[in-house]
């Protein structure tokens, strides 16, 4: 080229694209002579059966550069319109603290982190979320709190769930007071379908009218009432049925919180603190109940325990209960949380403290008090005596001309029937937003003024004997990070215990750490897509639907699907949606009785759990030796299951990591035999562009938009679960009862709260796509490569216990240790914490074949970085070998002893390995130590010893 | 209060507030009784001198909550209008890659950094500065850079000065091509009149005609011109004039650098690598000259060094020469740079490695061409025949008519005299850039097409003699961060090396490390305020306007002064500018005879060293024992200057950091003598609320915006030094030749590039006020309760050296380590090295006094930090103690040993106290362990081996 080329000669189609690769063109050739290939292109075809290749250049528009897609995502968030949205039902508007916002919410060290699985190297955000169950206890006055789930209308599912499995009614039948909002119910509608419950919903009044084991109640209810549940508690515990209560979180600081009233589990959103409303998510769920119940209890929880050394230590407690979710005996799915969110209202409570919070919360409910006063002494007839911050006020025949004029005044109230009007109040709500609600109920010629009436002694809003007298959020943690500099150093301090994407590679097999660019993660924090409630009227949301239109598309482009559904706000609640789409399918062709699940043996947890929560059986599917579902166990399973076969799941390329050969004749059988084929998406990432779902034969399949379309892990949440489905399924999927989803059947019944799911983490994906174009095959490719590099360069030390066609592995590839540890006793769980002194997050352990590690680098690590991990785990096999030698004990050695801390180094050294050996066993971790806040973690302690909730400081000590 | 308050009762008239101030009124209630006082004011009373008290609350706007300031100020920005700016003229559009946007301009890890005289913890931003240097060497082709200046224009300045310096030549005269951009001749304007030199402003034709020390040209000259300056430079040379080249970065991808061509010193903007426009600044300049002239090198320099274990380690070079301004001997006065720009600067070379910025150059350069070839072939003249990325055009009588049109196509042209246009196009610009100037110069029907330009052989923008074949960018750091994994990674590993104000208390004394907002440092980066061209019709920047104007009325509220000019940069150029204001004044009132500056001995050297670039005599005033001015020997040096008496420089409170009760005498004094007070701004965060400049005498005063007015320190810049003046002096400020700023006679030169300074960091100071209101007080307040609670708690173990008034200090105080060092030979470098141990960044070393430890403790630190610094230090004590008492040897104890490493750890531990005491001596150190990265840093080896380049990756290891 010359020095001065021409423009043509410049252009670069895809400059994204050399920016999301970590290996460059050079580097990816090196890797491929390790491999023995000449091309990327000879690896793959290697490696993807060409029976399933997808040959074609994927139809998406060109790859826009970085500014390119900002810009246009920037006139969608433009488009959207954020009006004052008083509509309630879950959802106000909040003021995140700028603190927070900058330093947690827009910052990798918090995004970018793990679920910990690994607590060593997570003792930070395990601090914050054990500070957010703190918050739910203390608040709901319960006894435990889980670190969060999905949404409040899951949560209520999870309730209802819980209480079948501990009422000792015999009843099969559950109650839901008519006042819960709306989505809740209908949530609680599709999820009693699948486990064949009889939900009832009715007046309160009408309770005792009712056999039930469990209720559901509202607390202040959808239409703002405040009523005493000690009635109907004493009701339901009368005949032992289980009493859970959906509360609002801000309420809670001044109503007597539902725990001291006697309930059994209360759950609702902890969005109002500091959560973007973001069009319907992501927020976080809470969920607390009564001690007896924390062995139902769904979810994660964070307990407190003591490692190695004995100093306390957090960790995720209960895991067996919960992570390897109990597959034929499961009735809950839920295997993730919405940790970033849950982080973010624990902390805005230490923000705030108690008395921050009292003051937010005392206000928003006076300034409803005074609304109300005015409103009515000047006629306007309410329909809830009690508040907190929600009146329902009957307005008549002016509905229409209110509704006008709160449009003029860009207010969105809540719309009701029969003349009915709702509106919220929020922490962002003030004097003139009470004089604006005036001038629109009343007329601009009222002569109210907020002064004077807040002179007076006006009737209550909260009756005397439901005001809040009992403390909270007494310990420390809430009590001393209220100026601007603690809170940063706080953040920063809990920052820096833990490990995440940008400090090295988490090769999490199954779970596709790719890069979270910053380009994709700058717009969710716009006010135009961050400040959208997700029941405003459509034309306000044109932004949101431009995106999310052409989001699907671009789904529908690269899975051959024929439509989506984004309403599942998880992978699991992908799989649930799905399986619940087949079955009513099947139910609309007469073929309801087909309610058999064909699971291969290697399927993760979440699928038996999924297909048992959609009303199905589950049979399993043998695996041959090679890892690959057993064609002919399938065959006898299917023709067994005959009429009844519902569907098979199945992940691809499998969870072992391979593409298997034989995955187009599985999906032939299963639809010879009149069933549908659910393909897990867990493994996407493998797959984008060279081949698809739906043309290898699935009717359904989720996407993980959190693992294959960068949305980061968030520590452990958000995740988005979008199903694609062929035509055949689309009027079968989820609609929504408040905004009726386009597309299928609006009678159906909604699995999310929200109608979209967690609508504003959708601008993460759509801009990794928009900068990728057709070239996110690339993408996929080098994936495998840098999988097959790894196992190429590992294969060696480790065995790899399955591989595909040519000896070639998939995206991922199982290490297996089983045959170390029956040499040595190093165990998988050796080699993981070691890592950590190495500057690594271990792989994924001991799935799905215990006793291995499950390695996947994704496209997105740098030559070096593999290179660097490689070299970890030699040194490591060397470090055994020592052990294998006898050079060191077996229980004392840099394994056994791993990981190692700051504390190990201040004792006195008195062990076979020197202390270098210990904490920089490599050059990297010299220059760039990063340090374990502590010894292993004992999970037995934890368990056996369950605490939940914030440590006294002392212990600390 | 009842449960349910009423709003007035709820009502929080300045809820910032408590998030600014560290202590909440308990803690201060529990510092004050420590000092034996019932209440703030108490304090106040016994502190500040009663004769300057201001009794009044401030004349500013009652305080806005974050949310509301926020809302005010993004109308501003939406007021602003971004055109897209084809001015150049130094100032181009660039793109911030969001990694380095997201990662460094808004992480307060990088922006809340001090300045790295301490370098053990701070070798992440020196290598981020060594990077920078490096990348101007490679580009310019000289042998050494500096670690940035404020902007292009006084650079200039600066190698002009340098010029003087190192030039053998007698001549006084300074020549400068008059095609150097106008605000550059502007700023050498005004300093060659400080200086004395002349300054011939001529074609570089007639260069030939003069007998000069030096010379300036452009290159690109600022109408596009690209030359070759051998010629030039052979004749400067022969008569021993320095040979100084203004270029512009971008091109010298292009161009044969000016380092090859002979150039002796080359300087320029950094802006267009990736740094916003920002209506101005800040940006910084980059300044690289011949070896020989290292020691002549205005600025920081970073060079490479070793530490106490030989191991490589990163310092400031050449501090003494710099650092310590030279008083009476200096002609420059910098003292600062513009660390966090620079930094942006480095990373974007990083990011994008020579063949990226090649290819943004080449980009740029090709589309000019295109747009030459269409203009000229559609009969437009072109000024330039050679060029880069500008052209000059002579469109005769259509120039209304096209400005028009590109005003409606919402493009800034650069408008020249004569018909003359100036268009430059940048690395945003694109071919629908081009097309729409081919409308606008040509109207749209000409038949032009991009694609078929660029097919063509069009005539070479750059001779073939300057094309640049040498290489550039080949170090490892330029070549190995180009996807976003690693570039993330890179930014972090340098982060996590540096201790910053988001991990502890940075007690620097006179520099005012307070807490530096989120909500202050949101709207930098928003479009509205970042976009800007500074030379933008003032119509497209209303909201800068609205800002300005209402920030300087806060600032003339807040010091009495009447009018208040924004340009200067920094505290020294604050100074700089009033002084050159003062002798304006005295040139106008016929008295210009008046040129004696008092400077007390006390003064910080920058005093000296602008009075001398203002073309003043410096005499010193003594002091007396308890620091403060001798008043005696003030009456005498003014008596004694008599009629040549300009001026007093003096600090208040002074850097003794006391409340000097004569101040007023001594303002009185200098006023009788017909001499004006110049009262610097460094202390000012003692007087805000409490006192006014203006009041107590001062005619003249800067303020540090980047002090008291929260503007972060970035690592060693930006700052911002405004002056406010009496009104007698508001004629004779600074104005602008492109932008003349309202106030001052239009014809007044520039001190700095731009209109407003670095406009762009106004929005942290107006967000600042805005949200404190009147209540800006309170913060001096505990400014001022937080130095004398340190004293009280300190005074013991270390004396305080000066106190004030009833034994009060003011804001700051210094310790005494002398008698210490005296008996133990423990000095006031191993106190401040052993801080580091403790997890503290080291107070002011040694200014103003030699062996002493100046505490500034700001209002924004907590009461559980400043005892923890109480804590360490007391604990110190203790150390020293054991030193003392002979229980550790005077070399060999873990003082002399500070700060420690990991390296330490590593190695065979044989020292007399133990490695816990090392390296956890406290509770929180062991908590929450920072290490630095280098043991103690050895000064004379690295300016005996001065290197100040990227050093051979084999040499890390």
């Amino acid at each position: 080229m010359s020095l001065l080329p021409s423009l043509s000669q410049l252009h670069d189609p895809n400059p994204f694209l050399r920016r999301h690769l970590g290996p460059d063109a050079a580097e990816q050739q090196a890797m491929l002579e390790a491999l023995g290939v000449a091309s990327r292109s000879e690896l793959i075809e290697q490696t993807v059966p060409p029976g399933i290749r997808f040959n074609r250049l994927l139809d998406l528009p060109p790859a826009l550069d970085e500014q390119a897609a900002l810009e246009k995502l920037r006139a969608y968030a433009e488009q959207n319109e954020c009006w004052t949205s008083l509509i309630g039902m879950g959802y106000h508007a909040t003021r995140t603290p700028t603190v927070i916002l900058r330093n947690v919410l827009e910052n990798p060290g918090w995004y970018t982190a793990y679920t910990p699985y690994q607590p060593e190297i997570a003792q930070g955000r395990l601090e914050a979320l054990l500070n957010f169950q703190q918050m739910v206890i203390d608040l709901t006055g319960l006894d435990l709190a889980n670190a969060s789930l999905l949404d409040e209308a899951t949560a209520a599912g999870e309730a209802m769930a819980l209480a079948k499995r501990v009422s000792k009614s015999r009843s099969n039948r559950f109650f839901a007071d008519e006042h819960c909002h709306p989505q809740t119910l209908s949530v609680l509608q599709t999820r009693a379908e699948g486990f064949g419950f009889e939900l009832v919903v009715d007046s309160l009044e009408n309770l005792d009218q009712h056999q039930v084991f469990g209720a559901l109640l509202q607390y202040p209810n959808t239409h703002g009432g405040v009523h005493d549940l000690r009635p109907a508690i004493a009701h339901l515990h009368g005949q032992q049925a289980i009493a859970c209560v959906a509360a609002d979180l801000l309420s809670l600081l001044l109503l007597t919180p539902p725990g001291e009233q006697g309930a059994d589990v209360v759950l609702g959103s902890s969005q109002r603190f500091g959560v973007p409303m973001g069009y319907g998510g992501p927020h976080a769920a809470y969920f607390a109940c009564r001690d007896e119940f924390k062995r139902a209890m769904p979810g994660r929880i964070i307990g407190v325990s003591k490692d190695a050394r004995g100093n306390l230590a957090l960790r995720m407690a209960l895991q067996t209960r919960e992570q390897h979710i109990r597959r034929e005996k499961a009735n809950s799915n839920i295997c993730t949380a919405q940790v970033l969110l849950a982080n973010i209202a624990g902390f805005y409570a230490v923000y705030h403290g108690p008395d921050g919070l009292r003051r937010i919360a005392q206000r928003v409910h006076r300034l409803t008090t005074l609304l109300a006063a005015g409103l009515e002494r000047n006629g306007i007839k309410r329909l809830n005596r009690h508040f907190f911050d929600t009146l329902t006020l009957d307005v008549g025949g002016s509905q229409t001309a209110i509704i006008q004029s709160a449009e003029a005044a860009r207010i969105n109230l809540r719309i009701l029937g029969r003349g009915h009007l709702g509106v919220s109040l929020d922490e962002t709500s003030d004097e003139s937003t009470v004089l604006r609600l005036f001038d629109i109920f009343l007329g601009v010629d009222h002569a109210l003024r907020i002064e004077d009436l807040d002179s007076e002694a006006l009737p209550a809003g909260i009756p005397d004997a439901l005001l809040r007298r009992s403390d909270y959020l007494t310990h420390p943690v809430f009590n001393l990070h209220h100026s601007e500099t603690e809170m940063l150093r706080y953040l920063k301090q809990l920052e820096n215990k833990d490990l995440a994407l940008n400090q090295s590679m988490i090769p999490l097999g199954s779970c596709t750490m790719k890069l979270n660019a910053s380009s994709e993660m700058i717009p969710i924090t716009w006010p135009g897509f961050a400040d959208l409630h997700p029941f405003v009227p459509l034309a306000q949301a044109s932004g949101y639907k431009a995106l999310t239109d052409e989001l699907e598309s671009w789904l529908c482009a690269i899975t051959g699907f024929d439509a989506i559904c984004m309403q599942p706000n998880s992978g699991a609640q992908g799989e649930y949606a799905g399986l619940l789409a087949i079955r009513k399918y099947h139910q609309s062709r007469q073929q309801g009785q087909r309610d058999i699940c064909l699971i291969p043996a290697s399927a993760h947890g979440t699928n038996p759990a999924s297909a048992q929560m959609a009303g199905m059986q589950v049979v399993i599917v043998a695996c041959d030796t090679a890892g690959n579902v057993d064609l002919e166990d399938l065959k006898a399973r299917a023709k067994e299951a005959g009429e009844r076969l519902s569907c098979l799941m199945a992940t691809y390329p499998s969870t072992h990591g391979v593409y298997e050969e034989g995955i187009s004749e599985i999906c032939e059988v299963i639809h010879s035999h009149g069933g549908q084929v659910y393909m897990d998406g867990a493994n996407l990432n493998a797959q984008v562009g060279l081949a698809r779902p739906a043309d290898i034969g699935a009717d359904v399949s989720h996407m993980n938009l959190h693992k294959t379309f960068c949305i980061p892990h968030g520590g452990g949440g958000p995740g988005m679960g979008p199903i694609g489905v062929r035509a055949h399924l689309a009027p079968f999927v989820a609609s929504h009862p408040v905004v009726p989803v386009p597309g299928p059947d609006p009678q159906n019944t909604a699995v999310s709260a929200a109608p979209w799911g967690s609508a504003s983490i959708l601008p993460i994906s759509w801009m990794y796509i928009a900068m990728m174009g057709p070239q996110l095959a690339d993408a996929s490719e080098v994936a495998i490569l840098s999988a097959n590099y790894l196992a190429e360069r590992l294969g060696g030390a480790f065995p790899v216990l399955y591989r595909g066609r040519n000896e070639r592995v998939a995206h991922e590839c199982i290490l297996d240790l089983r045959p170390l540890k029956a040499q040595t006793g190093i165990s998988e769980e050796d080699v993981a914490k070691r890592l950590m002194d190495y500057g690594f997050h271990a792989p994924t352990m001991s799935f799905p074949v215990p006793g291995t590690l499950m390695v996947e680098p994704t496209e997105s690590e740098p030559k070096a970085e593999l290179d660097r991990f490689v070299e970890a785990m030699l040194s490591i096999r060397a470090e055994i070998a020592e052990v294998q030698n006898g050079n060191w004990p077996a229980e004392d050695n840099p394994l056994k002893r791993a990981p190692h801390t700051l504390e190990d180094v201040l004792g006195v050294w008195d062990r076979p390995y020197s202390l270098e050996q210990a904490v920089a066993p490599s050059a990297h971790a010299r220059a760039h130590k990063y340090w374990p806040a502590v010894n292993r973690v004992d999970n037995v302690y934890g368990d056996r010893n369950l605490f939940c909730a914030c440590v006294p400081v002392e212990d600390y000590r």
